[in-house]
């Protein structure tokens, strides 16, 4: 697995039942996955001879994150790597532009959009509808709000094209909710769908997961399991798909869904799956990596609530962690090994049970009391 | 944690999540737990500066096997480093003798048992009570039905006293099963116990696990976690407990309990825990050992039955792994990455579910499917 974060940390763990070997590329010896994997690499994967030394003897690339670039990926394949998922699936998912223009041929819903070329046709773009606010993004490099800007103003739009890439307008979706269509597709094309979720985002950033989506119904839960599938298949993607889902209301106030973004990698909306699924979305992404048979993606409880841990303003949390497990035995902690900085995700908490409020309270409580912004 | 087997190797992927760094003394770089661990140390636990070298900066001290000299244990807690469960605790594993007397001062029930000295006294022991047969076990070395004898004439006891070290005679119980009540202690005296389960052993090696044991009473299950939980209190010990028992019938037919052995670390009658309990025995093993406060040991299935995957005739595991995974996609695979051999443990599966007759059939199918004794 290219990249060190803490998706190859969890990776890695769902790999040791597995009983594979799980080589790891990292930036560092001190990144999340390097510090609990046996069989580490120091490089950089925007090199291609390291990419190339590292690949040597592997049955299969995967990437924990999606910046490696295509040209590398294509010359990896070209030497004859198994690169899972493949270069032209990931082009998608690196490349807003090219992901939109895929997915209109496909039919698959989504916001008003167009590529635009300066902070004037950016104005254009919003009076071809409802006019300003719009959302800016360039094509390539973003990720937890980076590489987004809600436009107000002219001036507003200059930022997003300093980058020099191109930038993508998409107007500004007045939604109801997010939601995530999570599935996992194996080179044979076995798929499975997980249940679709509910993604509360705080300042771009996934805060608080809700599975299964509170009073989605099942008719909207399948349209958008579907339509993941349809995309993961369309796409040629191998390997865990998270499609990040706006839901609307349309003009008869009938719930519909648009496709936000796409991650070809296991993804923070999946991270409940680890307690709350019979079968991880890192164990699922490992099994169609390797083409394995997939696991039973059904969840084992009710509702599961997953929270993120963000850095406060204590960097030792170890007080705190001794708090959260002793006010409640049934939490389940997941932390990354990561330095406790403001803002930074440090880990996850994931309870499950029958009532959902509590459920969700418990979640809540623990990953506020880590962070510091509670103390009781 | 000192010893390489799987027991460290799914200590370690416990740990992951926890955010503990994980330091391993192993045989080989090539032993189960090495495999996936990144802070390998490979040395000789026998030898005390090894083990110096190696628990230097190591926050607590704990053990995948009960195989290190008792002195060289003193002598690091004479260093100053924290060995959990420590020597006093230990010995009563290490030692048959010593752990008979000891739980017999605690009321413990147990079967007929006395030291003999030559195979005139086993017979003179036999007499004593109800005849041949009767089991011998040396005091010290055995696991896995090695250092136990079953005598049945003064010839079969001549083997049991070629180690030289001192046999321990008890009565062959006559039980209707064996069960085993899993425990974990804190340092600070914190307590969880597991459902008391049911063990099938196979030619002395446990062959099937089933949580909870069925149709145990609630009585004697309380009955049997009380007995474990004051075990581990009088003899001190930190981490999992598991103690291994008899289920007999007394003379008017009521069920009684007989402790058989104990196990001071996680156990073969746990792992079940890892698919079946909120918290798994290695997660709760490492929160004792850290004085972490324990987790939720309640079961989430009412039933989950574990099956060991011994080797076969067949080195490559692999065509059968993939059958096992596409006929049954909750299915819970460990693998232990060990060289098949035949009859050695490789790995284990977990299935869980409401129906027992049905959840057992699938633990047993899929063991014997990778073990090679059945095709279909």
């Amino acid at each position: 697995m290219v990249g060190g974060g803490q998706l190859a940390r969890m990776t890695h763990e769902a790999g040791i039942p597995l009983g594979i070997r799980f080589r790891l590329l990292s930036d560092t010896p001190q990144d999340s996955a390097a510090q609990v994997v046996s069989d580490v690499t120091v490089g950089d994967y925007g090199d291609l001879d390291t990419l190339r030394a590292f690949a040597a003897g592997c049955d299969v690339l995967t990437f924990d994150h999606e910046h490696v670039p295509i040209e590398h990926l294509r010359a990896l394949e070209a030497d004859g790597v198994v690169v899972r998922p493949g270069p032209d699936a990931l082009a998608h998912a690196q490349d807003k532009v090219l992901m939109r223009a895929r997915l209109a041929r496909i039919g698959a819903p989504a916001p008003r959009h167009r590529v635009v070329s300066d902070p004037a046709d950016v104005l254009r773009f919003a009076e071809e509808g409802d006019g300003l606010p719009v959302v800016l993004k360039t094509a390539r490099g973003g990720y937890d709000g980076k590489g987004v800007w809600v436009v107000r103003s002219t001036e507003d739009a200059e930022d997003a094209f300093r980058a020099g890439v191109p930038v993508l307008a998409e107007e500004k979706v007045d939604f109801v909710r997010e939601l995530a269509a999570n599935v996992v597709r194996s080179p044979h094309g076995q798929a499975v769908a997980y249940p679709v979720v509910e993604s509360v985002q705080v300042n771009g950033v996934c805060d608080t997961v809700i599975a299964p989506a509170p009073g989605l119904s099942e008719e909207l839960s399948a349209r958008a399991q579907q339509l993941a599938l349809t995309i993961a298949r369309e796409l040629g993607v191998v390997g865990h798909l998270a499609v990040e889902l706006f839901e609307v209301r349309d003009a008869d106030g009938s719930p519909q869904i648009l496709v936000n973004e796409l991650a070809m990698r296991p993804h923070n909306s999946g991270h409940w799956t680890m307690d709350g699924a019979a079968t991880s979305q890192f164990a699922n992404h490992l099994r169609a990596v390797l083409d394995l048979p997939l696991g039973d993606p059904r969840p084992r409880a009710p509702w599961t609530v997953m929270a993120n841990v963000l850095g406060g303003d204590y960097p030792d949390m170890y007080p705190a962690y001794l708090h959260c497990m002793a006010r409640d035995p049934g939490l389940k902690i997941h932390m990354y090994g990561k330095d406790v900085k403001p803002g930074r995700k440090v880990g996850h908490v994931n309870t499950y049970g029958a009532d959902l409020a509590d459920v969700r309270e418990r979640a809540r409580h623990a990953a506020d009391y880590l962070r510091g912004t509670i103390d009781e």
